[in-house]
Protein backbone atom coordinates (compact mmCIF):
# COMPACT_ATOMS: atom_id res chain seq x y z
CA UNK A 1 0.00 0.00 0.00
CA UNK A 2 1.19 3.45 -0.72
CA UNK A 3 2.02 5.68 1.78
CA UNK A 4 3.88 8.35 3.33
CA UNK A 5 6.30 6.54 3.71
CA UNK A 6 6.59 5.05 0.06
CA UNK A 7 9.46 5.96 -1.90
CA UNK A 8 9.73 9.17 -4.25
CA UNK A 9 11.09 7.24 -7.95
CA UNK A 10 13.38 9.25 -9.70
CA UNK A 11 14.73 7.79 -13.55
CA UNK A 12 17.04 8.90 -16.28
CA UNK A 13 18.53 7.21 -19.25
CA UNK A 14 21.43 6.73 -17.75
CA UNK A 15 23.08 8.92 -14.79
CA UNK A 16 22.85 12.14 -15.46
CA UNK A 17 19.56 12.14 -13.67
CA UNK A 18 21.97 12.20 -10.08
CA UNK A 19 22.04 15.95 -10.44
CA UNK A 20 18.04 15.72 -9.50
CA UNK A 21 18.53 12.91 -7.35
CA UNK A 22 20.93 15.37 -5.24
CA UNK A 23 18.87 18.21 -5.08
CA UNK A 24 16.01 16.34 -3.98
CA UNK A 25 17.83 14.48 -1.34
CA UNK A 26 19.04 18.01 -0.30
CA UNK A 27 16.34 19.52 -0.09
CA UNK A 28 13.84 16.65 1.48
CA UNK A 29 16.60 14.62 3.58
CA UNK A 30 13.60 12.20 5.04
CA UNK A 31 12.36 11.03 2.01
CA UNK A 32 13.15 7.66 0.87
CA UNK A 33 14.57 7.69 -2.70
CA UNK A 34 14.37 5.24 -5.67
CA UNK A 35 16.84 6.02 -8.48
CA UNK A 36 16.64 4.27 -11.93
CA UNK A 37 19.12 4.48 -14.74
CA UNK A 38 19.41 2.49 -17.72
CA UNK A 39 22.53 2.83 -17.88
CA UNK A 40 22.81 0.17 -20.97
CA UNK A 41 20.53 1.94 -22.94
CA UNK A 42 21.92 5.16 -22.54
CA UNK A 43 21.90 7.63 -24.54
CA UNK A 44 18.21 8.36 -25.16
CA UNK A 45 19.04 11.64 -27.33
CA UNK A 46 19.37 9.97 -30.75
CA UNK A 47 16.68 7.46 -30.16
CA UNK A 48 12.96 7.88 -31.84
CA UNK A 49 9.86 8.89 -30.27
CA UNK A 50 8.64 5.70 -30.46
CA UNK A 51 11.88 4.14 -28.66
CA UNK A 52 12.06 6.68 -25.98
CA UNK A 53 7.90 6.25 -24.87
CA UNK A 54 8.38 2.57 -24.99
CA UNK A 55 11.94 2.42 -22.59
CA UNK A 56 10.11 5.04 -20.27
CA UNK A 57 6.64 2.99 -19.79
CA UNK A 58 8.93 -0.37 -19.13
CA UNK A 59 10.75 1.78 -16.65
CA UNK A 60 8.13 3.75 -14.96
CA UNK A 61 5.90 0.28 -14.74
CA UNK A 62 9.32 -0.77 -13.01
CA UNK A 63 9.33 1.60 -10.14
CA UNK A 64 5.60 1.62 -9.74
CA UNK A 65 6.06 -2.11 -8.42
CA UNK A 66 8.11 -0.66 -5.99
CA UNK A 67 5.56 0.93 -3.94
CA UNK A 68 6.22 4.37 -5.47
CA UNK A 69 4.28 7.76 -4.14
CA UNK A 70 5.36 9.97 -7.45
CA UNK A 71 7.61 9.79 -10.35
CA UNK A 72 10.43 12.56 -11.23
CA UNK A 73 11.30 12.20 -14.68
CA UNK A 74 14.86 12.88 -14.23
CA UNK A 75 15.57 13.46 -17.93
CA UNK A 76 14.88 15.83 -20.43
CA UNK A 77 14.67 14.03 -23.35
CA UNK A 78 11.79 11.75 -21.92
CA UNK A 79 10.44 14.60 -19.68
CA UNK A 80 9.90 16.37 -23.55
CA UNK A 81 9.02 13.56 -25.45
CA UNK A 82 7.06 11.26 -23.04
CA UNK A 83 5.42 12.35 -20.11
CA UNK A 84 2.33 13.05 -21.69
CA UNK A 85 2.15 8.92 -22.49
CA UNK A 86 3.07 8.34 -18.86
CA UNK A 87 0.61 10.55 -17.22
CA UNK A 88 -2.05 8.70 -19.39
CA UNK A 89 -0.96 5.27 -18.86
CA UNK A 90 0.09 5.42 -14.81
CA UNK A 91 -2.29 6.83 -11.82
CA UNK A 92 0.21 8.41 -9.70
CA UNK A 93 1.41 12.11 -9.93
CA UNK A 94 4.24 12.54 -12.52
CA UNK A 95 7.18 15.36 -12.53
CA UNK A 96 9.05 16.26 -15.67
CA UNK A 97 11.96 18.88 -15.89
CA UNK A 98 10.59 21.17 -18.30
CA UNK A 99 7.95 22.87 -16.70
CA UNK A 100 9.49 23.83 -13.65
CA UNK A 101 12.49 24.94 -15.20
CA UNK A 102 9.94 26.96 -17.87
CA UNK A 103 8.54 28.55 -15.17
CA UNK A 104 12.01 29.86 -13.23
CA UNK A 105 13.21 31.34 -16.71
CA UNK A 106 10.13 32.63 -17.50
CA UNK A 107 9.74 34.03 -13.92
CA UNK A 108 13.83 35.50 -14.11
CA UNK A 109 14.03 36.49 -17.46
CA UNK A 110 11.65 39.72 -17.39
CA UNK A 111 10.67 39.66 -20.85
CA UNK A 112 14.35 39.47 -21.96
CA UNK A 113 16.14 36.62 -24.06
CA UNK A 114 15.97 32.83 -22.96
CA UNK A 115 18.68 30.64 -23.82
CA UNK A 116 17.93 26.78 -23.74
CA UNK A 117 20.72 24.23 -23.77
CA UNK A 118 20.14 20.54 -24.37
CA UNK A 119 20.53 17.69 -26.21
CA UNK A 120 19.37 17.43 -29.89
CA UNK A 121 16.25 15.36 -28.91
CA UNK A 122 15.27 17.78 -26.27
CA UNK A 123 16.23 20.56 -28.58
CA UNK A 124 14.48 19.58 -31.68
CA UNK A 125 11.05 18.92 -29.14
CA UNK A 126 10.99 22.84 -28.73
CA UNK A 127 9.87 21.40 -25.32
CA UNK A 128 11.09 24.61 -23.32
CA UNK A 129 10.02 27.69 -26.18
CA UNK A 130 6.27 25.70 -26.05
CA UNK A 131 6.34 25.64 -22.68
CA UNK A 132 7.85 29.21 -21.88
CA UNK A 133 5.26 30.61 -24.18
CA UNK A 134 2.94 28.80 -23.06
CA UNK A 135 3.44 30.48 -19.58
CA UNK A 136 3.68 34.22 -21.28
CA UNK A 137 0.22 36.07 -21.03
CA UNK A 138 1.73 39.25 -21.76
CA UNK A 139 1.33 40.52 -25.50
CA UNK A 140 5.31 40.26 -25.60
CA UNK A 141 7.08 38.49 -27.92
CA UNK A 142 9.85 36.38 -25.47
CA UNK A 143 13.07 35.69 -27.26
CA UNK A 144 13.88 32.37 -26.82
CA UNK A 145 17.44 30.58 -28.49
CA UNK A 146 17.55 26.93 -28.43
CA UNK A 147 20.75 25.47 -29.12
CA UNK A 148 21.67 21.10 -29.48
CA UNK A 149 25.23 19.90 -27.57
CA UNK A 150 25.37 17.05 -27.84
CA UNK A 151 28.71 16.09 -26.86
CA UNK A 152 28.51 17.15 -23.69
CA UNK A 153 26.87 13.77 -22.18
CA UNK A 154 29.59 12.14 -23.45
CA UNK A 155 32.04 14.60 -22.06
CA UNK A 156 30.06 14.37 -18.17
CA UNK A 157 29.89 10.50 -18.51
CA UNK A 158 33.53 10.40 -19.21
CA UNK A 159 34.18 12.55 -16.36
CA UNK A 160 35.99 16.09 -17.91
CA UNK A 161 34.09 18.42 -15.92
CA UNK A 162 37.20 20.32 -15.48
CA UNK A 163 38.75 20.08 -18.77
CA UNK A 164 39.78 22.82 -20.97
CA UNK A 165 38.39 20.58 -23.88
CA UNK A 166 35.25 20.54 -22.63
CA UNK A 167 35.25 24.24 -21.96
CA UNK A 168 35.94 24.68 -25.96
CA UNK A 169 33.36 22.86 -26.30
CA UNK A 170 31.10 24.63 -24.80
CA UNK A 171 32.54 27.27 -26.24
CA UNK A 172 32.02 26.03 -29.64
CA UNK A 173 28.23 25.80 -28.94
CA UNK A 174 27.35 28.63 -27.02
CA UNK A 175 29.23 31.33 -29.54
CA UNK A 176 26.05 32.71 -31.25
CA UNK A 177 24.20 32.13 -27.79
CA UNK A 178 26.72 34.44 -25.68
CA UNK A 179 26.63 37.30 -28.24
CA UNK A 180 22.49 37.49 -27.53
CA UNK A 181 23.28 38.26 -23.71
CA UNK A 182 20.51 36.05 -22.80
CA UNK A 183 19.57 37.18 -18.93
CA UNK A 184 19.91 33.18 -18.16
CA UNK A 185 20.57 30.20 -19.25
CA UNK A 186 18.31 26.86 -19.07
CA UNK A 187 20.80 23.69 -18.16
CA UNK A 188 18.23 21.74 -20.11
CA UNK A 189 19.63 18.53 -19.35
CA UNK A 190 20.22 16.36 -16.58
CA UNK A 191 24.21 16.64 -17.15
CA UNK A 192 24.87 19.83 -17.10
CA UNK A 193 24.47 20.19 -13.74
CA UNK A 194 27.94 18.55 -13.27
CA UNK A 195 29.69 21.23 -15.68
CA UNK A 196 28.06 24.69 -14.24
CA UNK A 197 30.74 26.17 -13.45
CA UNK A 198 32.71 25.92 -16.69
CA UNK A 199 29.07 27.02 -18.45
CA UNK A 200 29.07 29.70 -15.79
CA UNK A 201 32.38 31.02 -16.58
CA UNK A 202 31.52 30.74 -20.72
CA UNK A 203 28.09 32.96 -20.23
CA UNK A 204 29.11 35.54 -17.86
CA UNK A 205 27.61 36.76 -14.84
CA UNK A 206 25.35 38.53 -16.55
CA UNK A 207 23.23 35.41 -17.65
CA UNK A 208 21.32 33.57 -14.95
CA UNK A 209 21.73 29.52 -14.87
CA UNK A 210 18.91 28.36 -14.22
CA UNK A 211 19.23 24.08 -13.04
CA UNK A 212 16.02 21.75 -14.34
CA UNK A 213 17.29 19.63 -10.68
CA UNK A 214 16.84 22.38 -8.20
CA UNK A 215 13.64 23.70 -9.91
CA UNK A 216 11.75 20.42 -10.29
CA UNK A 217 13.00 19.40 -6.29
CA UNK A 218 11.32 22.32 -5.16
CA UNK A 219 7.90 21.30 -7.05
CA UNK A 220 8.11 17.99 -5.70
CA UNK A 221 8.33 19.08 -2.05
CA UNK A 222 5.91 21.54 -2.48
CA UNK A 223 2.87 19.10 -3.57
CA UNK A 224 4.30 16.66 -0.73
CA UNK A 225 3.73 19.35 1.44
CA UNK A 226 0.64 20.80 0.23
CA UNK A 227 -1.23 17.44 -0.19
CA UNK A 228 0.50 16.08 3.10
CA UNK A 229 2.10 13.33 1.51
CA UNK A 230 5.89 14.12 3.16
CA UNK A 231 7.38 11.44 4.85
CA UNK A 232 7.51 12.36 8.50
CA UNK A 233 8.03 9.04 9.95
CA UNK A 234 11.92 9.82 12.43
CA UNK A 235 13.98 6.98 10.32
CA UNK A 236 16.92 6.67 8.65
CA UNK A 237 15.87 7.82 5.00
CA UNK A 238 16.81 5.05 2.56
CA UNK A 239 17.93 4.89 -0.86
CA UNK A 240 18.15 2.21 -3.37
CA UNK A 241 20.00 2.43 -7.19
CA UNK A 242 18.89 0.11 -9.60
CA UNK A 243 20.84 -0.18 -13.17
CA UNK A 244 20.54 -1.99 -16.34
CA UNK A 245 24.57 -1.93 -17.11
CA UNK A 246 27.22 -2.72 -14.85
CA UNK A 247 26.96 -1.51 -11.18
CA UNK A 248 30.56 -1.01 -10.30
CA UNK A 249 30.72 1.49 -13.19
CA UNK A 250 27.76 3.48 -11.55
CA UNK A 251 29.05 3.46 -7.99
CA UNK A 252 32.12 5.00 -9.47
CA UNK A 253 30.59 7.73 -11.56
CA UNK A 254 27.80 8.21 -9.37
CA UNK A 255 30.14 8.79 -6.09
CA UNK A 256 31.87 11.43 -8.55
CA UNK A 257 28.94 12.95 -9.09
CA UNK A 258 27.41 13.00 -5.65
CA UNK A 259 30.36 13.95 -4.24
CA UNK A 260 29.87 11.66 -1.64
CA UNK A 261 29.91 7.02 -1.06
CA UNK A 262 27.24 5.37 -2.53
CA UNK A 263 27.18 1.99 -0.24
CA UNK A 264 27.27 -1.20 -3.19
CA UNK A 265 24.68 -2.88 -1.59
CA UNK A 266 21.83 -0.29 -2.75
CA UNK A 267 22.81 -0.34 -6.19
CA UNK A 268 21.10 -3.53 -8.22
CA UNK A 269 21.70 -4.61 -11.96
CA UNK A 270 18.13 -5.05 -13.76
CA UNK A 271 18.44 -7.07 -16.84
CA UNK A 272 14.13 -7.30 -17.44
CA UNK A 273 14.67 -5.08 -20.53
CA UNK A 274 17.38 -6.49 -22.45
CA UNK B 1 18.32 -20.13 -53.30
CA UNK B 2 21.80 -18.57 -52.57
CA UNK B 3 24.30 -17.87 -55.94
CA UNK B 4 26.39 -15.47 -56.40
CA UNK B 5 24.24 -12.86 -57.12
CA UNK B 6 23.16 -13.27 -53.69
CA UNK B 7 24.31 -9.92 -51.52
CA UNK B 8 26.67 -9.90 -48.86
CA UNK B 9 25.59 -8.97 -45.16
CA UNK B 10 27.36 -6.43 -43.12
CA UNK B 11 26.05 -5.66 -39.58
CA UNK B 12 27.49 -3.26 -36.49
CA UNK B 13 25.52 -1.96 -34.08
CA UNK B 14 25.36 1.42 -35.57
CA UNK B 15 26.66 3.54 -38.30
CA UNK B 16 30.30 3.25 -37.94
CA UNK B 17 30.64 -0.45 -39.45
CA UNK B 18 29.77 2.16 -43.00
CA UNK B 19 33.73 2.44 -42.70
CA UNK B 20 33.90 -1.31 -43.29
CA UNK B 21 31.15 -1.20 -45.75
CA UNK B 22 32.86 1.63 -47.64
CA UNK B 23 35.61 -0.67 -47.97
CA UNK B 24 34.08 -3.41 -49.54
CA UNK B 25 31.86 -1.47 -51.84
CA UNK B 26 35.51 0.34 -52.85
CA UNK B 27 36.74 -3.39 -53.46
CA UNK B 28 33.77 -4.85 -54.72
CA UNK B 29 31.95 -2.55 -56.65
CA UNK B 30 30.00 -5.87 -58.15
CA UNK B 31 28.83 -7.29 -55.27
CA UNK B 32 25.28 -6.54 -53.59
CA UNK B 33 25.18 -5.64 -50.14
CA UNK B 34 23.20 -5.81 -47.43
CA UNK B 35 23.81 -3.32 -44.15
CA UNK B 36 22.31 -3.51 -41.01
CA UNK B 37 22.38 -0.81 -38.02
CA UNK B 38 21.47 -1.58 -34.64
CA UNK B 39 20.87 2.16 -34.07
CA UNK B 40 18.02 1.91 -31.48
CA UNK B 41 20.34 -0.41 -29.22
CA UNK B 42 23.64 1.20 -30.25
CA UNK B 43 26.48 1.32 -28.05
CA UNK B 44 26.98 -2.67 -27.53
CA UNK B 45 30.12 -1.57 -25.83
CA UNK B 46 28.65 -1.82 -22.27
CA UNK B 47 26.14 -4.51 -22.80
CA UNK B 48 26.44 -7.90 -21.27
CA UNK B 49 28.43 -10.93 -23.20
CA UNK B 50 24.72 -12.67 -23.38
CA UNK B 51 23.07 -9.54 -24.75
CA UNK B 52 25.71 -9.03 -27.25
CA UNK B 53 25.12 -12.46 -28.50
CA UNK B 54 21.94 -12.90 -28.42
CA UNK B 55 21.04 -8.97 -30.43
CA UNK B 56 24.16 -10.59 -33.06
CA UNK B 57 22.04 -13.62 -33.42
CA UNK B 58 18.79 -12.15 -34.26
CA UNK B 59 20.74 -10.08 -36.54
CA UNK B 60 22.21 -12.46 -38.18
CA UNK B 61 19.27 -14.69 -38.37
CA UNK B 62 17.44 -11.47 -40.42
CA UNK B 63 19.89 -11.39 -42.58
CA UNK B 64 19.92 -14.89 -43.60
CA UNK B 65 16.40 -14.58 -44.79
CA UNK B 66 17.44 -11.88 -47.12
CA UNK B 67 19.47 -14.65 -48.98
CA UNK B 68 23.14 -13.51 -48.24
CA UNK B 69 26.06 -15.57 -49.20
CA UNK B 70 28.47 -14.23 -46.82
CA UNK B 71 28.75 -12.34 -43.24
CA UNK B 72 30.73 -9.66 -42.52
CA UNK B 73 30.47 -8.82 -38.78
CA UNK B 74 31.63 -4.91 -39.14
CA UNK B 75 31.76 -4.40 -35.02
CA UNK B 76 34.65 -5.04 -33.25
CA UNK B 77 32.44 -5.41 -29.90
CA UNK B 78 30.57 -7.87 -31.58
CA UNK B 79 33.68 -9.83 -33.23
CA UNK B 80 35.38 -10.06 -30.33
CA UNK B 81 32.59 -11.03 -28.27
CA UNK B 82 30.17 -13.31 -30.08
CA UNK B 83 32.02 -15.00 -33.59
CA UNK B 84 32.55 -18.34 -32.43
CA UNK B 85 28.73 -18.23 -31.45
CA UNK B 86 27.49 -17.55 -34.40
CA UNK B 87 29.64 -19.34 -36.63
CA UNK B 88 28.52 -22.54 -34.25
CA UNK B 89 24.91 -21.61 -34.74
CA UNK B 90 24.88 -20.57 -38.69
CA UNK B 91 25.81 -22.47 -41.22
CA UNK B 92 27.57 -20.00 -44.07
CA UNK B 93 31.34 -18.26 -43.98
CA UNK B 94 31.35 -15.09 -40.84
CA UNK B 95 33.86 -12.69 -41.34
CA UNK B 96 35.13 -10.55 -38.52
CA UNK B 97 37.25 -7.56 -38.31
CA UNK B 98 39.78 -8.37 -35.42
CA UNK B 99 41.29 -11.29 -37.05
CA UNK B 100 42.43 -9.68 -40.48
CA UNK B 101 42.88 -6.15 -38.25
CA UNK B 102 45.40 -8.20 -35.96
CA UNK B 103 47.10 -10.34 -38.48
CA UNK B 104 48.12 -7.04 -40.55
CA UNK B 105 49.50 -5.79 -37.48
CA UNK B 106 51.00 -8.81 -37.16
CA UNK B 107 52.79 -8.90 -40.67
CA UNK B 108 54.06 -4.75 -40.69
CA UNK B 109 55.07 -4.71 -36.91
CA UNK B 110 58.21 -6.64 -37.50
CA UNK B 111 58.52 -7.64 -34.00
CA UNK B 112 58.23 -4.21 -32.96
CA UNK B 113 55.50 -2.53 -30.67
CA UNK B 114 51.77 -2.29 -31.91
CA UNK B 115 49.27 0.16 -30.32
CA UNK B 116 45.49 -0.91 -30.60
CA UNK B 117 42.76 2.03 -29.51
CA UNK B 118 39.31 1.42 -29.52
CA UNK B 119 36.16 1.17 -27.52
CA UNK B 120 36.46 0.35 -23.58
CA UNK B 121 34.54 -2.84 -24.30
CA UNK B 122 37.21 -3.98 -27.07
CA UNK B 123 40.24 -2.66 -25.03
CA UNK B 124 38.80 -4.73 -21.78
CA UNK B 125 38.38 -7.52 -23.89
CA UNK B 126 41.77 -8.12 -24.64
CA UNK B 127 40.30 -9.50 -28.24
CA UNK B 128 43.95 -7.38 -30.56
CA UNK B 129 46.34 -8.48 -27.62
CA UNK B 130 44.60 -12.48 -27.78
CA UNK B 131 44.89 -12.50 -31.36
CA UNK B 132 48.09 -11.01 -32.08
CA UNK B 133 49.70 -12.98 -29.42
CA UNK B 134 47.86 -16.39 -31.14
CA UNK B 135 49.35 -15.43 -34.53
CA UNK B 136 53.57 -14.89 -33.01
CA UNK B 137 55.34 -18.09 -33.72
CA UNK B 138 58.25 -16.56 -32.91
CA UNK B 139 59.86 -16.98 -29.54
CA UNK B 140 60.19 -13.25 -29.19
CA UNK B 141 57.46 -11.23 -26.58
CA UNK B 142 55.57 -8.68 -28.60
CA UNK B 143 54.94 -5.61 -27.20
CA UNK B 144 51.25 -4.53 -27.46
CA UNK B 145 50.10 -1.08 -25.86
CA UNK B 146 46.19 -1.02 -25.87
CA UNK B 147 44.15 2.31 -24.85
CA UNK B 148 40.78 3.13 -24.58
CA UNK B 149 39.39 6.14 -26.41
CA UNK B 150 35.50 6.18 -25.66
CA UNK B 151 34.85 9.72 -26.70
CA UNK B 152 36.08 9.48 -30.06
CA UNK B 153 32.83 7.87 -31.31
CA UNK B 154 30.47 10.58 -29.99
CA UNK B 155 32.97 12.95 -31.75
CA UNK B 156 32.43 11.21 -34.97
CA UNK B 157 28.70 10.67 -34.24
CA UNK B 158 28.88 14.58 -34.51
CA UNK B 159 30.44 14.57 -37.50
CA UNK B 160 33.64 16.61 -35.65
CA UNK B 161 35.69 14.79 -38.53
CA UNK B 162 38.17 17.72 -39.18
CA UNK B 163 38.23 19.82 -35.58
CA UNK B 164 40.90 21.01 -33.45
CA UNK B 165 39.10 19.94 -30.42
CA UNK B 166 38.55 15.85 -32.26
CA UNK B 167 42.35 16.16 -32.39
CA UNK B 168 43.15 17.31 -29.22
CA UNK B 169 40.78 14.53 -27.68
CA UNK B 170 43.37 12.09 -29.55
CA UNK B 171 46.47 13.60 -28.09
CA UNK B 172 45.24 13.42 -24.32
CA UNK B 173 44.28 9.69 -25.51
CA UNK B 174 47.67 8.81 -27.20
CA UNK B 175 49.95 10.70 -25.21
CA UNK B 176 51.19 7.48 -23.89
CA UNK B 177 51.15 5.65 -26.68
CA UNK B 178 53.27 8.00 -29.21
CA UNK B 179 55.77 8.00 -26.88
CA UNK B 180 56.44 4.12 -27.28
CA UNK B 181 56.82 4.79 -30.94
CA UNK B 182 54.58 1.94 -32.68
CA UNK B 183 55.66 0.37 -35.70
CA UNK B 184 51.66 0.38 -36.41
CA UNK B 185 48.52 1.43 -34.45
CA UNK B 186 45.32 -0.55 -35.28
CA UNK B 187 41.67 1.19 -35.21
CA UNK B 188 39.63 -1.04 -33.48
CA UNK B 189 36.80 0.46 -33.68
CA UNK B 190 35.17 1.00 -37.16
CA UNK B 191 34.29 4.72 -36.48
CA UNK B 192 37.60 5.40 -35.88
CA UNK B 193 38.47 5.40 -39.83
CA UNK B 194 36.21 8.44 -40.35
CA UNK B 195 38.76 10.83 -38.36
CA UNK B 196 42.35 8.09 -40.13
CA UNK B 197 43.90 11.56 -41.07
CA UNK B 198 43.52 13.38 -37.73
CA UNK B 199 44.80 10.13 -35.59
CA UNK B 200 47.96 9.77 -38.87
CA UNK B 201 49.02 13.69 -37.49
CA UNK B 202 49.50 12.72 -33.94
CA UNK B 203 51.11 9.37 -34.20
CA UNK B 204 53.34 10.47 -37.13
CA UNK B 205 54.44 9.04 -40.54
CA UNK B 206 56.80 6.33 -39.07
CA UNK B 207 54.07 4.64 -37.16
CA UNK B 208 51.48 2.52 -40.12
CA UNK B 209 47.55 3.27 -39.33
CA UNK B 210 45.44 -0.67 -39.78
CA UNK B 211 41.85 0.45 -41.05
CA UNK B 212 39.87 -3.22 -40.06
CA UNK B 213 37.65 -2.32 -42.54
CA UNK B 214 40.00 -2.66 -45.21
CA UNK B 215 41.48 -5.58 -43.87
CA UNK B 216 38.24 -7.32 -43.94
CA UNK B 217 37.17 -6.62 -47.35
CA UNK B 218 40.75 -7.69 -48.42
CA UNK B 219 40.14 -10.79 -47.10
CA UNK B 220 36.27 -11.25 -48.61
CA UNK B 221 37.66 -10.41 -52.00
CA UNK B 222 40.83 -13.13 -52.05
CA UNK B 223 37.28 -15.34 -50.11
CA UNK B 224 35.14 -14.84 -52.81
CA UNK B 225 37.53 -15.15 -55.61
CA UNK B 226 39.29 -18.30 -54.55
CA UNK B 227 35.64 -19.86 -54.23
CA UNK B 228 34.16 -18.43 -57.21
CA UNK B 229 30.93 -16.77 -55.56
CA UNK B 230 31.95 -13.72 -57.22
CA UNK B 231 29.14 -11.38 -58.63
CA UNK B 232 30.12 -11.36 -62.14
CA UNK B 233 26.35 -10.28 -64.07
CA UNK B 234 27.21 -7.88 -65.46
CA UNK B 235 24.11 -5.54 -63.32
CA UNK B 236 23.76 -2.56 -61.39
CA UNK B 237 24.55 -3.79 -57.78
CA UNK B 238 22.15 -2.88 -55.45
CA UNK B 239 22.47 -1.65 -52.00
CA UNK B 240 19.91 -1.87 -48.36
CA UNK B 241 20.23 -0.74 -45.41
CA UNK B 242 18.07 -2.04 -42.56
CA UNK B 243 18.51 0.37 -38.99
CA UNK B 244 15.81 -0.09 -35.71
CA UNK B 245 15.96 3.31 -35.66
CA UNK B 246 15.40 6.61 -37.52
CA UNK B 247 16.30 6.10 -41.19
CA UNK B 248 15.96 10.04 -41.29
CA UNK B 249 18.89 9.75 -39.25
CA UNK B 250 20.80 7.32 -40.50
CA UNK B 251 20.86 8.81 -44.00
CA UNK B 252 22.45 11.93 -42.98
CA UNK B 253 24.88 10.52 -41.16
CA UNK B 254 25.22 7.59 -43.29
CA UNK B 255 26.02 10.83 -46.54
CA UNK B 256 28.46 12.25 -44.48
CA UNK B 257 30.41 9.21 -44.03
CA UNK B 258 30.01 7.32 -47.01
CA UNK B 259 30.39 10.94 -48.84
CA UNK B 260 27.32 10.28 -51.74
CA UNK B 261 24.03 10.24 -51.91
CA UNK B 262 21.77 7.06 -50.18
CA UNK B 263 18.16 6.55 -51.61
CA UNK B 264 15.86 7.22 -48.92
CA UNK B 265 14.04 4.01 -50.32
CA UNK B 266 17.34 2.00 -49.80
CA UNK B 267 16.66 2.63 -46.31
CA UNK B 268 14.50 0.73 -44.47
CA UNK B 269 13.47 0.77 -40.43
CA UNK B 270 13.02 -2.81 -38.69
CA UNK B 271 11.10 -3.00 -35.65
CA UNK B 272 11.28 -6.68 -35.26
CA UNK B 273 13.55 -6.47 -32.22
CA UNK B 274 12.62 -3.99 -30.13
Amino acid sequence: MINNQSPIGIFDSGIGGLSVFKEIRKILPDENLIYFGDTARVPYGNKSKETIIKYSKEIAGFLIKHNIKIIVIACNTVSSIAIDELKAEFDLPIFGVIYPAAMSAYQKSNGKTIAVIGTVATINSKAYSTAINSLNDSSKHINIIEQACPLLVPLVEEGWVNSSITSQVIRHYLKHVVGKKPSCIVLGCTHYPFIKNLIAKEVGEDTAIIDSGFEVASDVEKFLTDNDMLNTVNTNSSEKFFVTDDPNKFKILGENFLNRNIAMDDIKLIKDFL
